[in-house]
């Protein structure tokens, strides 16, 4: 790794948009892709992302925007993905271009629900990247703060602690504190887990719960966070750590997470299906529940709240009835 | 210990008439001593307390009122004290009665101004309680949801466990949880350091920091409390639980905490004494601060955030550089 390596985004959204700000603080160029040409020429004539955080300033003569994703995936090195997982795939099919050679790191906090899998997993299985050209972009960190260049802290995880290392310095800046980790399975898990947490957060307030129940719920969820992820990859990490508790909390306890959003229209009442159309978008969240409970159903981890959350959103139970199950099992 | 242990509670304010509400919900009769009279006069007419909780509603047939500290001491055997650290001494002064086999719980969450003890040490190593008749009640738990009958989780230490499971008991309702635990010492001292990092919040929110860094914050919280209480009484405990980090985060996310205010203003930029006067009241978290601190500088544990604190609160340091600083360290 040297400087030279060239760093392109992949994505329009709020998250994307982020992160080329961040990157906009260290490299002369950043490349960006995103689909949407109306967009590009917004950019390039206004210097904000006219769809997604819009506050975030950007400087038009250091992006190289493109809306061919293979031109953009020709032209750099390391490929920062910020495509919401469900539309992955989809963007996917438009490469003609091998993904060799290139570093992926992924920003994409989910599950691929084609495949299922976190996606380190997905492009290594699906794409044959090796695992040492994987990393991982995880917070705790609301976009919304970034473009407010209000102090957070990334995690970057890789198994290779240079390429680790090298994305963490191209997003650091007086805002923006990075932290390098070799647990790309575990910090992408946590990243995918939390949203399935936020929607419990979501359905409990929904249903009336209070304060002093979202403290336990949280307090419950990190520990179920803990065996669910030593399960999946057992290694030595502190759970309490910001990439894993943090993230868990940043969402948890925002009133703006789109999966405590869309829990929240669940316990009120609203049908999955209903809640979905309202919020015309299907939080990450949703997907994530589905695959998590299916990955605890083979390795035995012990899930009351993911359990809970699935049987409302998958099973159509009642809210009230399950979390009043959940509530006696949470201590 | 039988259902003739009789339980009375010391104390009028807020966690006190919380305690109170939750014991009427299974005692036929709960003693209770506060020293303001046309407070007990109030509710003996009206059915709840005028100062405090207001919209607790209680039942004044079951409550045994008295403005004697004596006269409640000498007729109960379980006195659960919900007397604000900084006043205990003042109170404990007029008792004539000794508290020879008398089992003391403590509802207190702090430090005696005076001695410097948490109030499990105090009891015992001022009025020679034995340790086995000494307990705590701990959240997390805001009395307003009390009030509200909010679902609600309660923690009760003891090292005699029968002692712990029949104050459990009696707490317990539809909408109250309990869980018994040995670690009085641990929950202790937790729910006196949450208060500081509540400060801490406080002050992150005033000088302008958002929700990233409070998630980091909470995330550096925890893993520097489980130091703190590692040093301080060594065994095996999980620092996730709900008496732990529940309890600190229903009070470092709680814009209704006390000290979370009282930060808050400091980091605005009132003195710590025009902050005090302005909230007309010290934050229980500006007594702990001081204490954690001289226990940390006595023990070596590593402690930036109560340093910080404590840089700010008692020497004049100024918040804004001390947080800079402490942004360093935090990961």
């Amino acid at each position: 790794m040297n400087e030279q390596n060239k760093i392109a985004v992949l994505g329009g959204g709020s998250w994307a948009t982020a992160i080329v700000k961040m990157l906009s603080e260290n490299l002369e160029t950043v490349g960006w892709y995103m689909r949407n040409e109306q967009a590009i020429e917004h950019i390039k004539e206004n210097e904000h992302n006219p769809n997604y955080l819009r506050s975030a300033e950007l400087n038009a003569e250091q992006l190289d925007l493109s809306s061919d994703i293979n031109t953009t995936v020709a032209n750099y090195d390391v490929l920062i993905f910020a495509i919401p997982s469900a539309f992955l795939m989809k963007e996917m099919e438009k490469l003609s271009i091998s993904l060799n050679d290139k570093i992926i790191f992924s920003a994409i906090k989910g599950i691929v629900p084609e495949t299922g899998l976190i996606i380190g997993e997905h492009f290594n299985q699906v794409h044959n990247i090796p695992l040492e050209n994987i990393g991982v972009i995880t917070g705790p960190c609301h976009a919304e703060e970034v473009a407010m260049e209000r102090l957070s802290y990334l995690t970057i995880a890789c198994q290779d602690e240079t390429k680790a290392s090298f994305v963490g310095t191209s997003l650091e800046s007086w805002y923006i504190k990075t932290k390098i980790s070799d647990d790309i399975i575990g910090t992408e898990y946590a990243a995918m887990l939390k949203n399935i947490y936020a929607i419990a957060a979501g359905i409990a307030h929904g249903l009336g719960y209070g304060d002093n129940f979202q403290s336990v719920l949280m307090s419950n969820a990190i520990r179920e966070m803990k065996r669910f992820i030593k399960k999946v990859h057992k290694m030595k990490r502190n759970i309490n750590n910001s990439a894993y508790l943090g993230d868990l909390l940043v969402t948890g306890y925002s009133i703006f997470s789109r999966n405590r959003q869309f829990g929240n229209m669940v316990g009120k009442g609203y049908t999955v299906k209903s809640a979905q159309i309202e919020m015309s978008m299907i939080a990450e969240g949703y997907y994530a529940t589905e695959s998590a409970f299916k990955i605890k159903e083979n390795n035995g981890a012990k899930t009351p709240i993911i359990d809970t959350v699935y049987g409302i959103l998958y099973k159509n139970k009642n809210p009230k009835k399950e979390f009043k199950k959940l509530a006696d099992n949470l201590d």
